[in-house]
């Protein structure tokens, strides 16, 4: 079982701007500090802004920042938003599913169950905890 | 998130043999009854039968059948044994990850608790539930 490195990458990003909430940074810096591809990392923060949780100051000087303080971006739904439909099995997606014992199977609500079990987990934490006491060793590591 | 095809298909294998308990069952009827191709078979079925949950009876009539009760398998303990290690996330796996913020970061431990919640869920059920009381029209789908 894995999340998606878009998930993965959305997470560092947050992560990135929770160290240094009061500064801009751009996603060269980000790419760097990571070694992540700056492809990828363009559509990270295009999904991460749409989802109101960074915002981009365009122009000479400008960057991106948190919309809002890390402890009000839950790590559940960026996790949400980032994953899309979660497709545990081949069943969760009903479009593409060839499983033929579908419509009597018991695993899709066993499942079902247990991945509510994984979002509350995290819904009941922030992006604030994922820095959490550690933001000095953690801008070392960043080199900022 | 999803699990590994070789999870979804180590399930389906033990859901059908927990459907008709009482005979042996062939790789060629299984593949046939969910379209999935015998080399992938041959290692779910190698692996399901390495952890003790399903026996192989050779020779001419033989064929595979569960190594004990499906009341007594957890769906957890096949998750376990199936996904081997999970890898949720890069740092997951120290040998080969590269995220250079994983000595500070608060992501591993909180996808740990989340993990722990998701597998806590699926050791509540057994192969009995996928099953449950839905014996004659899974049969029907399954072409049995």
């Amino acid at each position: 079982m894995q999340l998606t490195r878009y998930t993965d990458y959305g997470l560092r990003v947050l992560t990135f701007l929770a160290v240094r909430p009061e500064s801009l940074a751009t996603i060269e810096e980000i790419s760097d500090a990571f070694g992540i591809s700056r492809g990828h990392l363009m559509k990270v923060v295009h999904e991460l802004g749409q989802a109101g949780y960074l915002e981009t100051l365009r122009g000479r000087g400008g960057g991106i920042r948190l919309a809002r303080p890390a402890e009000r971006i839950k790590v559940g739904d960026v996790v949400r938003r980032m994953e899309g439909r979660m497709v545990l099995v081949e069943c969760f997606d009903p479009a593409t599913s060839q499983c033929r014992i579908e419509p009597a199977c018991g695993l899709r609500p066993i499942l079902d169950e247990a991945l509510a079990a994984f979002m509350e987990t995290l819904d009941g934490y922030s992006v604030a905890d994922l820095v959490a006491r550690r933001r000095t060793p953690l801008a070392r590591l960043l080199s900022l």
